[in-house]
This record gives C-alpha cells, sequence and structure tokens, in this order.
C-alpha cells in the first residue's frame, strides 16, 4: 500500500466498520434470496471512495463524522445498486475480481437486490433526522434521476455514431460525476455548511468526478488488467463512446476515424483489435487530449477547494484526490 | 360504469389530473430512451386505487385533497415501478391489456425505466415539504423494503412445497397489503391525524390488502378474461402459491393434494390442467375458504374504520371498498 493510501485507510476503516454495524440490521432479516445478494454486493473489496469523499468534506469545514457516517454508507449503497443494476444491463461476468451478483445468482435475483439496496440507502439517509435530512433526501434523489439518464444516455451513445464531446461530457456528469458531487454536497450540508461553501462543493464534486472518469476511461486502454481489477480494453469490446473514441470521431483525420469506426462495427472485437484501437488513440492525439482534458478539471477542482479556504481545511481533501488520480502509478 | 365506480371516478380524475399536470416537467426532458418507457408505464389504464385509497383517507379526516396529491402521485408512481421490475422477473407480455414494458422496449430498458420511476416518487413525495415529510418518506422506504420481501418471498414459494397459510399471508402482507397501508397511513398522516389514528388506518390498510390479494387469487380461477384483465388462471401456469393453492396442500384431501401437485409439476400447463386445478379448489373447499378469509379480513379492516368514527368520515371509504371487493359483479 502507498503512503497516501495508508492515510485514507482510516476513512475507508471507519466507512467499513459503520457499515459492519448497520448492515447486520439491515440485512440480516428473510428472505435469504433478497438478503444474501445484497450482502454480497457489499462485501466485495470496494475502495469506498464516496462514502470517504463525503466524510473528507464534512470533515473539512468542522463537521462532525459520527453525524456523517449513515449518509455516508446511504451513499454507497446506492452506488452499489447503480452496479448491479448496470452489471445486468451490460451482462458484465464479473466486478472486483467476482462474479457479478446476477452471474453468482440470476437476473431476477440481482434485480431485486438492486431495488432493495436503493430502498436501504434511503432507510440510512432518512433515519439520520438532522433538520437538514430533507434537503439531503432530495439531493439524493435528484442524484439518483440524473444517474439514470446518464446511464440512458451511455446506452444510447452505443448505437450512435454522431457522439459529440457535448453529448460525452453531458453523460459522464450525469452517470459518473454527479454521484461525486451529491457526496461533497451532502458532506457540506452535514457540517452545517453555508449557501457558497455548498455550491463550491457541488462543483468541486463535478469537476473531481469530470477529471475521474476521463481518466478511467484513459487507463481502460494504458492500464494493465492487473491495476484496472478489469478486462484491459474492455471499453473497446463494449464499443463504449468514452473520451477517446469520441476525440478521434470528432478530431481525428480520415484516416483514423475510419479506421476505428470499422473496429467499432465488428461483431467481435479481439485483442488485436484493441492493440489497434490503442494505436489509433495514441497517433490520433486522444490519449494526450484525454490527459490534459482531466488535468483541466482537476484544475477546476482545485481552484474550488482554493476559493474555500481558509473556511475549509482542505488539505487532506487534496491529498485525497491526489491518491484518486494517481491511480495509474 | 357501475354507480358506485362513478362515484369514485371523480377521485380518479383527479389523481389523473396532478399526474398530467407533473408528468410532463418529470419526465419530458431527454433522454427518450429513459422517459418514454416511463411516460408508457403510466399512460396504461391504471385503475389508480392506490392513490384513489390515499386521498380518501386523507379526506375522511377533513383532511386537504390538494395538499395530499403529490403523495397520491408518488405511490402510484412507486407502484409503477413494482409492476414494471415484477414483470421483467416474471417474463409477462401483457398488463392491463398492453405489451408490458419490456415486451415493448427490451428489459434492460425497463429495468432502468422501473428505477427512474422509483427515483421520481420520491421527487413526488419529498417535494411535499411538510413537516410530516420525512416521517412520510420512512413509512414511504421501509414500505418498499416489505414490497422487495414480499416479491422474494413469492418467486421462493414457486420453488418450494411446503408453503404454509402462515408463510403466504407473511407474503401477500409485504407484497400487497403494505402498499395499501402506506396510502392510508401517508393519507392520515396528511390529514394531520393522532397516532391512534394513523395505527387504526395502517391496520385498515393492511386489513384491505390481505382481503384483496386473497380476492384476487379467487377471481383469477372463478372469473373470465374480459373481466379480469389478465388470462384466466394465469396463477396456475405461473405455479404461483396462491391462497387456493396453499389451502389445498395445507388443508386438502391427499387425493386432492396430489392431484394439485402433479399440475403444477408439469413442465407447461394446458388449458384443460386449469379446469383440473379449477375442480380441485372447488371440491377440497378452497374457493369457500377463501371468501371466508377475505370476508374476515374486510370485517376487520371494517372493525378499523368504526373504531374511527366518530373522528372520521369513512362512509366514502366504505364505499369505496364495497366497490373495490365487488370487482367480479
Amino acid at each position: 500500500m502507498f503512503a497516501k493510501e495508508k492515510k485514507f485507510s482510516h476513512y475507508k476503516d471507519q466507512v467499513n466498520h459503520h457499515l459492519d454495524s448497520i448492515l447486520p440490521a439491515l440485512t440480516g432479516g428473510k428472505p435469504q434470496s433478497l438478503y444474501a445478494p445484497i450482502r454480497y454486493a457489499m462485501e466485495g473489496n470496494g475502495k469506498r471512495l464516496r462514502p470517504v469523499l463525503l466524510l473528507l468534506t464534512c470533515e473539512s469545514l468542522a463537521g462532525p463524522i459520527e453525524a456523517a457516517l449513515p449518509a455516508a454508507a446511504a451513499v454507497e449503497l446506492m452506488h452499489n445498486f447503480t452496479l448491479v443494476h448496470d452489471d445486468i444491463m451490460d451482462n458484465d461476468d464479473t466486478r472486483r475480481g467476482r462474479p457479478t451478483v446476477h452471474r453468482q445468482w440470476d437476473k431476477e435475483a440481482a434485480l431485486l437486490a438492486g431495488d432493495g439496496l436503493l430502498a436501504l440507502a434511503y432507510r440510512c439517509l432518512l433515519g439520520a433526522r438532522s433538520s437538514r435530512t430533507p434537503r439531503m433526501a432530495q439531493i439524493f434523489t435528484d442524484g439518483i434521476i440524473e444517474i439514470c439518464e446518464g446511464q440512458a444516455l451511455d446506452r444510447d451513445f452505443e448505437q450512435r455514431d454522431d457522439v459529440t464531446m457535448a453529448d460525452y461530457l453531458e453523460m459522464i456528469m450525469k452517470k459518473t460525476a454527479r454521484l461525486l458531487s451529491i457526496c461533497t454536497e451532502i458532506g457540506a450540508l452535514i457540517a452545517d455548511a453555508g449557501e457558497t461553501q455548498i455550491s463550491l462543493f457541488r462543483r468541486f464534486g463535478e469537476h473531481l468526478g469530470l477529471a475521474f472518469q476521463i481518466q478511467d476511461d484513459l487507463l481502460d486502454i494504458t492500464s494493465s488488467q492487473e491495476i484496472l481489477g478489469k478486462d484491459f480494453g474492455s471499453d473497446v469490446k463494449r464499443r463504449k463512446r468514452t473520451f477517446l473514441y469520441v476525440h478521434v470521431t470528432t478530431h481525428g483525420s480520415r484516416e483514423h476515424r475510419d479506421a476505428l469506426k470499422k473496429i467499432f462495427s465488428k461483431p467481435a472485437v479481439a485483442p488485436q483489435d484493441i492493440l489497434s484501437a490503442q494505436q489509433i488513440f495514441k497517433a490520433a492525439g486522444a490519449l494526450a487530449a484525454a490527459e490534459t482534458a482531466a488535468a483541466a478539471h482537476l484544475r477546476k477542482a482545485l481552484a474550488c477547494l482554493s476559493r474555500l479556504e481558509p473556511a475549509a481545511a482542505t488539505e487532506d481533501l487534496r491529498e485525497f484526490i491526489d491518491m484518486l488520480l494517481q491511480r495509474k502509478a
């Protein structure tokens, strides 16, 4: 483990400890056909990045970590709801190195487990009972709706050849970045932040999420399977309209565009095709553009943090995003 | 239309009018791949029984109908979330005389539409912003968890030969009755009811729901397709452990039990098998027992209403459940 990860393992431990303390009561009942898949989904070796982000946000404003734990558990439960349902829709076989819920059981059980995870997330969130709980529940709900929209867009794009960079950014804002901004906004609310702070934390979460997803797109084709925990080039296999794909189809030469579209229109993508796509991404400048775009969003996220100081002690948050965005190291 | 239905068509119209006023804003955005299936699910010729029950409960306590409409819309959206996901799990082709959402689109789109319906239900419910909204949201959330449990039990039972009447009643309490008690409990909360009234309305909704489901089991095998809006004997086809099945397997003669289990273990159920099952249900006294059990729960529901008077003006509610439980007429 790297030094920075070690620093944040304390927060992850707090999240896991809290989850361990509430999950038996939340999921210990019958029927097992509902709760065993739910526990399985939550037991995977998840990094708990989102609840840790919520805790760090709350702490940066001198808010009480204890009071933030139920909301942190709620975002992790909700995140796993999206993973379980997305895995069904994408027909994925593995997640975090284990069979997906619908492979371990079946699609019907996984569908229901996902529904249960979402309802349990609300139970955690609403159980907090602070004066700001209604507003947190609204942010949470609006966020889930956007995440559904983002997932629908992502699926739509797989059938489309005309996805623009603006389309792509809208999709990842909803599908990935919104969940991070839910964490930062709710973390700030629990710390009793003012409206300016809440708004800055929301934008911080959004830019962090955009940087995170663009980097995720990049790592899929530049990193090894051991680091990714998933197959190398899985986005190419699934014909995902990633930053790299959209960059080539909107900025690439005709030669690069045609070559990439040819790969993406094949009935089955072979390992050689992934290497060819990797070459095209590199030659067309998509890898460099993704690094530039991720860095730009990271700068914007950091600018939000700077504007929060000195009211917020953001040093830990800065180190956290440093760790988060150095995953390839 | 019968006189009693006509009387309540006014309430149904209010629910539909409210839904028409909010759904364009809730579902008018992009992407269509998410919102078109959601609108389709809500457009079916639904009877809106649950939101009408919520409004009538509120009105019986002189509560404001206007203030109850968002919660009424929320329960209808949530009910449709359960229908869309249940139809996927049961692999049903039709619902209310139209193709199910997953037949009209595909299972992935329907899964996501169901998720969206649930999140939109929360948006409606939380939008009310009364001092009792947090408690309503908790009742709503606890209810959804129980509905998921009920659906899991229902699926478990299809694989089991040892379902007792107590198992069956627990399952329908969660899967069917809880949603009705959510409506009555929330309707009472909006009318600013006291704790005794809320508790009585909860039990009223539970007993009404049990009577409703037992009668539904009965109608499946005693009514015609035109009245049902679904196939005659569909529960037998799907090997559902209904009141009738459980009565025969727990109270029937060895001959009846064996004959029924033989039908339920066939790889495919033919029309003749459904008629045979109907004969067994009748001969084993299951039809009469179901009528007796439904009547008993109806009496208990009415007893709750009696205890609510004179604080609550329950005449309309009585007529409503009369209409509800006379569906075979």
